[in-house]
């Protein structure tokens, strides 16, 4: 299976983007995680980015804030679907982030997630690799009619809770 | 190779959406369109989505403006990745169809792209394919080659016409 | 009397609508609640919706954040009024929830209140039901009356106050 | 059958309103439209508004531009459901219209459509009406289904202009 | 000389309001406050705006958050100047307010101040009652040279922290 | 009478402040206009505004686009009352001189008006002067009823509009 | 005299840009210009920005619309002042190059000016290099000084068109 | 070398300028720092901005918050470059800041950084004073493979989490 990379601006990104891990931990993709920013390492995300394909990655997530621009420098120098993840900072409440990210120009996407959407980021690269992989999909699948029984399960205590009203 | 679906929420979105079929011929990749409206036909966007996967699509893009819910309604109904490009519309300049396609919830991501951006989620949905493509991929290396040298050209260009000044 | 259903995206969103539950319970008026999910359970809101109004429902609300679908996947699956609460979460201050609730395409209206405005959304139901039911529209007006003695109330609590300075 | 009433601020407003008035007709709903202003005629709308559900009102619909105040103004002056309208004026996209017209306190709602969503305004009157009418309901539903039809005509004509790319 | 009023909406906005009392007593300019709301007692609003000239106003201070319609309901049934004060609520950080206080249609001027702003609010409604009165204008020149000479405090007291840096 | 200045920080705000000097004329009030700048001529504002009250002026209407900070660098040279006018430019519809025009520090109030609202500021200032004017107030009072007698005859015209759909 | 360079995203920027040339040559500072993209050929911005001092160049300015990324990639790879253009594109009115240009993370700034301001971006890069030379200083100071003869001027022509209202 | 002035609108904004000093004491580059206001102390900000070239200061950096005008105001009054840092207050997130500082007019750029930014506004500086500073610039250059290094650094970190999962 491909790999899928995980690359964040900042250590201080690491809260937010740790529900990648779990999720990937959770389908049983194999991920890297790096911490990289297109400001202050761009070497080093030129050449990771550069390389990823034949290093056998799938896709790269990319997460920062601010004037985020980690996703778009990823997808300057890939040709691998890029996804980003705008992050919540101290001022203007991430909105800055996912103009940053998303309004990319025409030639280089980067496929954007809610504002402090890791979980989200990695189910969507975990849905790209499903694309040609069964196993992957039904994986998937399963979790969505988890996911219905959980709301099912919560609308019954609600109906609990209402009674005693 | 997996065929592309293109859903759009009304035919108004069509002068938008269009470069995305140009996209696909550009790259050989097999597609299909559709009008079809989360909220005038939802059962078409239901079942639609819910076939998709075996129906031998890949990824689903959905264009919509305003409160932009096609995306979101295409991703409830199918574990495929979706990719969402937010229409201007009269009013709000895209910033509406562009929060409700990008601040999907917890476990239902949206790829989204830049309003109007259809060109980039075409060329979003080519990169997903190369994953596990090689030939598609050495066709976007090739085109981001030729980007570079366009650039060059401008530049060339530009030079020409200072010197004028 | 016919009833009033409110529905909620999430659990998560009941200390916001629990506003909605006292009113009708203050109005006499009957009410189901459910949680519901317009991308986790979208059948179920289909279902919902669809029957609603042989189920002896007078109007529907829907309160949801973010990427707020709920209130339009009911919309698009009844005729009958319904009524979208924008909730707000952690990112953006219920500008997404807002935009994406109140800029329903034409031909699906969606009426819309203010963000976290539980308590006014079970209002505007009251008084839909109060255009054919005169003792609802006396209770509705009663209501007003004590509304205005107690800002009154309040003003003159201020007087004593201002002597105090 | 209750009438609605059709309020805007100005007759500058009256090209977005008309919208509403086609729709009554199609509806075979009766309606009064005026022209009167929460600040340039505060009484005339305190006299409309207080007498509007013994005149035979089901419902009242305000349009008004900038810091849209009518529909508030109405609501303020009886318990009759209040539909607004944010009218887009120079500045601002309609922006102030809309948060003007959603943002009420708690007691007084008004059910806010799209900027400039007069059809839509019309047609949740409608809804509204259909609660306790049969026949309207009825005719709700078949222009549903005839929106469906039309959407399924309008792709039909997509796939024929596909097929000559 | 003229007294000047202070509406507010709730008495909730009371907290922000009271910086205007303060500064009234310290400029001994007369002054009455109220809590009376545009939506819940429009009628004391109407009552108190039209007979404000006569009874001895100068001019009305107006207080209000979300779709802040007091001081435009009052400006609608006085000539008197009107200031309006936008308030912060819990969603949208003041900007609602800010719109739907200052954005007024031709004809109805409302002078708005920053939001959450009723110092500035007193002291505009005091340099209009310095616009004739000479003691006035000069309690308000003797407050502004005492603001530079804090401001010029302030600077040595940073030069002597930079020292010990 | 108080004579009324009227600043614009370039001559291409112009076609915007016009509709200040037909108000003025309307309602003979003495006024003297301007073209001064906050950032190009700071000199001559400081001076005029330092003079304005002891050359008898009552007010000062300052129009500014962008980083709008012509009404505050006059509100820092008077302590008269100044009314800011934010003017719409080729970007971002305004909001940019809204914001820096009501903004302003405790202290320092400006009396801000709509974007463009060049009338009501003129209006504003007419209002100020008719604290102490018995005369110009019974004159805003008439146009007052010749407002609502207008809005009336708007209304009688659409009632004949209405009898011929 | 140390080189300025003026870089654009894209030759579509060039109508904006020219400003800045016109500019220079007024002062007589030596510039280079290039078309050159953080997304399309970021190895030529990386060896552009690295080489950019010891070529002799003194500052670089970069203009670039939506996700504006064009001068942190700029400042990601040189120690020079970068001087950033926001440049308007077709949606959101410039808000998105603006934040994605100035909201730059600790250790990497961008000197950003006003959307489109690339007449200022030219000028602020003339300032810098008046630091260390007088003449340049002398040349600034003059312009000033005509600039306030200018808006005298233009103020002369208001009183005479004044005159004849 | 030249000395930097770092100007602050308040006193309060002292925690935030505060990363300036900091970083002007790593680079050992002398610096002043002033309580000034351009509204409370306007004659203040004049006489030191005309006279700050002459003085041997090389650029201004003016911190201020809400209608920022500090920047500009000092831009007003001198041709070295201004460094303008936003700062964010208690309402809008310090978008009003924002745009107060960088929505400049033409012909008087401020070089504007991230809201509170200040330890790039004091960077941004050294990055001018280094155009001509070859010692300056080595440091700069040093600084910046100290923080290259630093991530790598916190990349080894993240590793060594990663294998504890």
């Amino acid at each position: 299976m491909k790999k899928i990379a995980v690359l964040m601006g900042s250590d201080s990104d690491l809260p937010v983007v740790k529900a990648a891990f779990a999720l990937f931990r959770e389908y049983g993709v194999p991920y890297e995680a790096h911490v990289m920013s297109a400001h202050r390492s761009p070497e080093a995300v030129r050449e990771f980015s550069a390389a990823a394909r034949e290093r056998g990655f799938g896709a790269i997530i990319a997460a920062a804030g601010k004037a985020a621009h980690l996703a778009g420098a990823v997808a300057a120098n890939t040709t691998l679907p890029v996804i980003g993840i705008p992050v919540k900072s101290s001022t203007l409440d991430g909105l800055d982030a996912l103009l940053a990210t998303v309004q990319m120009p025409s030639g280089m996407p980067v496929a954007t997630v809610a504002i402090d959407g890791a979980a989200n980021a990695a189910l969507l690269a975990v849905q790209m690799l499903s694309m040609e992989d069964a196993a992957l999909a039904s994986k998937l699948d399963a979790k969505r009619a988890a996911m219905r029984a959980q709301i099912a399960e919560k609308d019954a205590r609600l109906q609990k809770e209402l009674e005693t009203l």
